[in-house]
């Protein structure tokens, strides 16, 4: 059937988590959320800053310039982890280790893998080959009790942590084997302002939407842009 | 800078190959490059089919109702690379073997690879790994005197192949080390209505958009739709 939003789950009293919630990625999905009105609660590796990060984005302006309609709040990753919905804003160089610690606290939740495995050099971005065929797909081999899907790989942080920026113009490419957990990422990706979430496909081709954020990156360089995607015909 | 178009060179009086013409992403190409004015010469293994289809899409209705605007002539592949730019619509299973016998044809050339290695199984598409990164690279790796760029990977043969159909909706990724090369590949795309050429990146970052052919049938599947991809904030 055609895209219809309005068939996906209502998501609005999950708690999300984010693991990395420091880093730019993460602390921009954190804010975007918490202006949605979701209750977010932000992971770092130090207890102290992932609390602070999360007094910072709680202090920021929402949408309608007061303060986010959400509930931020901030600890350590363990802490994010033991949440509805965990979104995995990691650097690839930590993300294995990252998962393996958090197994048990993980179980049974579902994972959001948003990393983009990229080495940089003077020719710019690539993709790195990865031994399970991508991120996400590690990360389900990681945590086989967690239901785990990959999204929002594409998302400027630039973009999603200006205020003043009011529409996230793009879609948020979703893919997972567990059809309700697509759907409540899509969701999810749908309570923030600009963005639709659309079911791209299985686990097994994730790794080639995690290597697309390298092209985004070429076409944001030779554009001045902050590229997203649209998929037209949906 | 910004998208812009009027700085890509005039691409109207080149003559396009069409190397596998005879599939349905070649002929769907072929097609809408002679409605938008340009020569096209169709190749096939055969130099019978490959005439055969060229008279047939001669004959398809152009943008206003009457004959297409462009020459379309055909003939074996060889003739087909003969030209100024030369679309590579092989399968990939013998994208290999073909593109290794027109070497001399070849030689100086742009070649526009569109190729994507994808396997079936009862679970739907993925991405084959290919030994030189991307059926891209494989091209330049055997053609090292060829301008290798790729692009036109998403194109809906459906659509494209349909007199009906005035606009083709998407954004065509446009890749390659050659600055002029994939300026004049760009400008080709953009000859056709609807649609935009994107420079997305370098060669070696061609992998993933061959793969991204996989997702789009996912969500064609999903969605009961013919997908594309438009670029936002270019």
């Amino acid at each position: 059937m055609p895209y219809d939003s309005s068939i996906l789950p209502d998501v609005s009293t999950l708690t999300v988590g984010v693991l990395g919630g420091t880093g730019p990625q993460g602390r921009g999905l954190a804010y975007r959320l918490a202006r949605a009105g979701q209750s977010v609660v932000l992971g770092s590796r130090s207890p102290e800053r992932g609390a602070a990060a999360a007094a910072e984005l709680a202090a920021l302006p929402g949408a309608d310039g007061g303060p986010v309609p959400g509930t931020v709040t901030g600890g350590d990753n363990a802490l994010a982890a033991a949440t509805d919905v965990v979104i995995a804003a990691l650097p690839y160089e930590g993300h294995a280790e990252t998962l393996s610690t958090l197994r048990a606290e993980l179980a049974g939740r579902i994972l959001v893998d948003c990393v983009n495995p990229l080495g940089f050099d003077q020719r710019g971005p690539h993709a790195l080959a990865v031994p399970e065929g991508s991120a996400a797909e590690q990360a389900a081999a990681l945590l086989p009790d967690t239901r785990v899907t990959a999204a929002f790989h594409h998302v400027s942080a630039v973009l999603l942590t200006d205020p003043g920026v009011a529409e996230i113009e793009t879609d948020v490419l979703v893919l997972g084997d567990d059809r309700a957990a697509t759907d409540a990422v899509q969701a999810l990706a749908a309570r923030i302002t600009g963005m639709r979430g659309v079911y791209a496909g299985r686990l097994r081709n994730a790794g080639q939407i995690e290597a697309l954020t390298a092209n985004l990156i070429a076409i944001n360089k030779r554009y001045k842009a902050h590229a997203g995607i649209r998929i037209t015909d949906v």
